[in-house]
């Protein structure tokens, strides 16, 4: 099958790696002017003048990229099928939307509030009670376009540093931890959900996947399973989604969705019987879905920024390598590295191991491993 | 690095797609006129016109179908650094060369004789005792420009039927089972050597390739490993090369080798920790080898001819699909499925499953499994 990716970047590329084995080719469409994906046909289009030449070679069209203009995603879905639909698009683009479908579906979330003013952000920071975290409504991505308020006093200036015109503001969640579930609805409406991760962030960027997340109790494993469920019913999605979620005492909040394939299940290649990358391609091409059971344990390490020293990578028998062919910039993703085990004990001194050899990234601290 | 292959088939297209994620690009060289590989720049050049072309956008140059000129890739040589070393292609081409060669480094081999016509067959056949095969001495693969005589009366029909100036003529091996064992040597003179293949084929085409082959002892280990050693070494090879070989009461005898990834090595990709593709990307560019080391037990079963019903063994949850994207065509590779177990019984019936939704698949009978 011809399918057509709306991006083209490192996320397009690997589901192109996963996708040519299934007998399916790729035309990627970019409007950034600075496609990454090296392999494929790509159709630079900065002003929207290639659409139609783009459909045209195409049977059926996804993204790997959730930033892109929803009106974009729908003049598509007039002419071919487009997968996840417009709809999810456009609740993923929007803190609001999101919350407020989670809030429907009985997902816990934290609690938060819309401020559209400094005045009444500062209100919002007021009656959730500090710390809160602001967020730009809309374009926010990779901790882009945030702030933390530590006093309602700090609102005036969070709301010029954010500059957006309406701003997410969520009381701060008291969690152990960061996990995300990674879940894939087929056309015919089969969900399979892969093991949750364990994600530690530096700066607001990924730098640590860890999966299966150790100590994951059997409830809390259920309830990210239904919150999956929910959601991707609720959309009639098809294709890989991703749910971010804050592990707290009182169980599972989760804090936000992306509609794609995700850099927190970059572990799955390696890791699972079926990667995530495999099983969009099987869900939007109307193919049955994959195994998404864990092969051992495994934790993807981000290459963020500088390569550091890949031969020393490759040396270690542990380690798959996923460059992305892109040059070094600071905090520019460039690559990740799945390193698998047969236990978390072993693991963890092999991801150590392995960070070592890349600079600037955090000593890896798990839940596990937090001395 | 700018990777040229020469040839564009499934082999080639397999080495990039094990080759993207380690920040290579690909061009392909094709002189059959009918490139399958579906990805990466293509030069199709029956006349030879373009093949400075080709040169000039790569850095390096592999091969993945050895049956090409020897000087063709000595013309490459002299431009651009080639692996494996033209010697070793001449040597792969030419059964009399390759024999002797196994000769010299301690190889047992079926004995052998070489005819240049239909009395000296009859001679070879009578002194080497029948059954004997007479091959082709250059130009043949998968079975092709082969006969088997029973009795020396037999020479003139072989003869006439293989329509060859030159014969390899080998006595009948009384072996167990078909085995192989593919290895990998960097540009700094390591050598990694996966566990040996057991090899079923059918009508001269490998059907199952099942890995680790079950009960091979420490010493046939050692055996096929200091064969393998030796070849490389000898050559100053560097990539990756495969040994086909029989399992016999006396030890491991020679068949054959290949200076290129080899189809009973597919099985690599999920079974082992570094598939047989990324191996030889890594040797042919300079990196470190990576770990040859199986993860647990697998089976690589061929799609010949027919592709069957894809859908149903992408439902098994064991099952890897790795289609070549090429139209069906009567004994034509046009993709393999790689199933993964934990222990070969559970392998065995998963392997049999699998195959009952593939088309005139003879039915897998390992050394394990012959009842």
């Amino acid at each position: 099958m011809r399918i057509g990716v709306l991006g083209a970047g490192q996320l397009g590329r690997m589901l192109a790696l996963a996708g040519y084995p299934l007998a399916n080719t790729f035309v990627f469409y970019d409007i950034s002017g600075s496609p990454s994906v090296g392999l494929g046909e790509v159709i630079v289009d900065r002003g929207g003048e290639y659409l139609n030449d783009f459909l045209s070679r195409v049977d059926r069209v996804t993204y790997e990229f959730e930033h892109l203009p929803v009106s974009i995603a729908e003049r598509i879905a007039d002419v071919k099928p487009v997968h996840p639909t417009p709809r999810s698009l456009q609740v993923c683009q929007n803190r609001e939307a999101e919350k407020t479908l989670f809030g429907e579906l009985g997902i816990a979330t934290p609690k938060w509030k819309i401020a559209d003013s400094a005045e009444s952000l500062r209100q919002a920071a007021e009656e959730l009670g500090c710390p809160v975290v602001a967020k730009s409504n809309t374009e926010g991505y990779d901790g882009k376009g945030q702030a933390i308020l530590r006093s309602p006093e700090e609102a005036l200036e969070a709301w010029t540093v954010i500059n957006h015109p309406r701003l997410m503001v969520e009381k701060f969640v008291d969690f152990s931890r960061e996990v995300s579930i990674i879940g894939v609805r087929g056309a015919d409406g089969d969900v399979a959900v892969y093991p949750i991760a364990e994600n530690i962030h530096h700066n607001g960027i990924l730098r640590y996947s860890l999966a299966p997340a150790p100590s994951v109790s059997k409830t809390v494993a259920a309830e990210a399973k239904r919150y999956l469920h929910a959601i991707m019913n609720e959309l009639d999605y098809v294709g890989v989604l991703a749910l971010e979620l804050f592990d707290t005492a009182d169980g599972l909040v989760a804090n936000e969705m992306a509609p794609r394939v995700h850099n927190s299940g970059h572990w799955t290649i390696e890791g699972a019987q079926t990667s995530q990358f495999e099983n969009h391609i099987r869900a939007i091409t109307g193919q049955p879905l994959g195994d998404t059971t864990a092969r051992g344990v495994s934790c993807m390490v981000n290459i963020i920024g500088e390569h550091g020293d890949i031969s020393r990578i490759l040396e270690l028998p542990y380690t798959h390598v996923h460059l992305y062919d892109k040059a070094e910039r600071p905090g520019r993703k460039l690559g990740h590295i799945n390193v698998t085990a047969e236990h978390y004990d072993e693991l963890i001194w092999r991801v150590r191991n392995c960070a070592s050899f890349l600079p600037g990234v955090p000593e890896f601290r798990c839940s596990l491993a937090k001395g």
